[in-house]
């Protein structure tokens, strides 16, 4: 008698620290295009926030005609829409800026996709009515602790201009894939922007306030801002994703036997779509096209492609991938420096030894 | 009204391969002395076998005065004892190699330590009876699979000198931390062979056959070999663990405050017991010693050890341990490399900024 023929064999997150709890997505064995759940990755500044009723509403302030509070129940009853959406940290791949750099040694996992559904953050504005000098939008999530750097608590809070703000598809999301937002992604609601990394995409929200100058809390104006150098010279807002890719078959430093090799994996970006994505396996010295597996010209999804590459000679070969968007965006030989480390997106590179 | 306090913070098993399923123990987050079955490390070479009544006995023939089958029930009436061990792939740590080694890229988790329960081999054998040619014990495992490099289908078997097959703690173990053995660890019995690294440790026991010649099947003469060099001049085989140590806290590139910082992590060996942890702060110029937590003579176990590091001056530090055993075995500045990547073990290094 057989009892048991094929144990389920899976990935889980890995988790970068606990706290607070950064975790990221085993990105090369997501093998569908929406990552489940519990695979999700997960980025916090700060502990989990306390769930109490308090926790149901939230409040619209500042450049309004009428300041509101709305809860989830409101929320509810607004017309909704679900957009399929890639998040990524913007700290996703900084383990692979050289020189290093400190901080959460994110690999290539902070990003995940999946399908949101809320309401437009635009039409939740609307009830309150924006006043003619506003100018940015700040939420703020019901997270908060102590910065050392500045000796006080803070609440995790972040702006948009108003432009991205009122995108139709910048939304206040209370599903993930057809559930209620588990707790460590924001329930019950939070903020989800498309084409911009993770930051903007503010958790667990508490109130929102119109403002009529510029917003600057630490997230806005000390964190997710590129420093090109070692002092704040020439910094500038982490905003929209860059073009990327990240080969997810075969895995880094794998060894294969001669043979067509399948080579997989995504490419995304926070500018229109992926056009292109080429293939070396000979350091970079010729390219050739990928298969694009789901062009999508309008969402904002990650893109899937694939390469067979015939492996017929025995020896070590660096794989390498390079996105191009449809706004001309190519991914460049080195990811663009910057002290905190964001926005890493060199052409993604592995390698392997055909046996 | 509050819902909920404190979401569980937990870490997981951290996935090298699925095809066959190699994951290693979120090492840096085990708190306890202790590692739970679900963060236990999986590194197989094989699909999973498939369990059937055939994997409740297995046999012991060869040189042997009675060759005999012994099933689940056999082995759970012979007198049973319980070992508290260190087991650890020799491959652990392999992706610190420098030059790069192809191969599963493990980090620093290939490595748990519980309660293995179970009966020693020694008493298994005399039921059996050897006889007086013996020279070494083969066990094989229900796993089997195909290689490439051979073009045949090979189990996973592994051969033990006698005196490492008699000696009373190399147990056939049914139970771990108390639990029949999951599946994946090799129900329903194992090997666990205390001091040397994990290969030798054979799930799922198919057969036993004591043998008057050296065995070498791949397992034995072609993996789990020192080939210290490009070809095979100076070869020698895996066998016990290497003295090692693992920074555990703070993490590897971590941003921390300035004042008292707390590093702690394991030690272990195969050869008598870790006498000496010590801690470099300022890249091996100068040596602490660390506080040993659990120093046990006589046991299999890792010494957990601690350091109060008075970390009050900002800057950039590198962060390294050192241990040395009963047998005055200590970490090497840099690994012994070899080209398959086994039994790396040199200082353990970390780096962290003081903010």
């Amino acid at each position: 008698m057989t009892y048991q023929q094929y144990p389920l064999l899976k990935p889980y997150l890995i988790t970068r620290s606990l706290q607070p709890e950064n975790q990221e997505t085993p990105i090369q064995f997501i093998e569908d295009n929406i990552v489940k759940t519990h695979l999700l990755y997960r980025r916090n500044h700060f502990p989990y926030p306390t769930l109490s009723d308090s926790n149901f509403w939230f409040t619209i302030i500042g450049a309004v005609r009428t300041p509101i509070s709305l809860s989830l129940q409101d929320i509810l009853r607004l017309p909704s829409k679900t957009i399929k959406v890639v998040l990524e940290c913007s700290g996703n791949k900084r383990s692979l800026f050289e020189p290093k750099i400190f901080g959460e040694q994110w690999e290539k996992g902070a990003i995940s996709q999946g399908y949101w559904k809320g309401v437009s953050l635009h039409n939740v504005l609307e009830l309150s009515g924006i006043t003619k000098g506003a100018k940015e939008v700040v939420i703020e999530g019901n997270d908060y602790g102590y910065r050392q750097d500045l000796n006080k608590e803070y609440r995790y809070a972040r702006s948009l201009p108003l432009s991205k703000a009122l995108h139709p598809d910048t939304i206040i999301a209370y599903e993930y894939n057809n559930k209620p937002i588990p707790f460590k992604h924001g329930f019950p609601f939070r903020l989800v922007v498309p084409q911009w990394y993770g930051m903007a995409s503010v958790k667990w929200i508490k109130r929102i306030t119109v403002m009529e100058t510029g917003f600057n809390g630490p997230y806005q104006s000390i964190d997710y801002v590129y420093y090109p150098i070692g002092d704040d010279t020439g910094a500038f807002p982490v905003t929209t994703i860059n073009v990327n890719s990240t080969i997810q078959k075969p895995l880094d430093m794998q060894v294969l036997n001669t043979g067509i090799c399948e080579i997989k994996g995504i490419a995304w970006t926070g500018k229109g779509y992926i056009k292109n994505v080429e293939i070396s396996t000979d350091e970079g010295s010729s390219w050739s096209n990928a298969v694009i597996e789901n062009q999508n010209k309008a969402g904002y999804e990650w893109t899937s492609w694939s390469y067979r590459w015939s492996a017929f000679n025995k020896g070590e070969y660096t794989i390498m991938a390079r996105a191009t968007d449809s706004f001309n965006r190519t991914q460049p030989t080195s990811a663009f420096w910057n002290r905190k480390g964001y926005g890493y997106n060199a052409i993604d590179k592995i390698k392997v030894k055909i046996e």
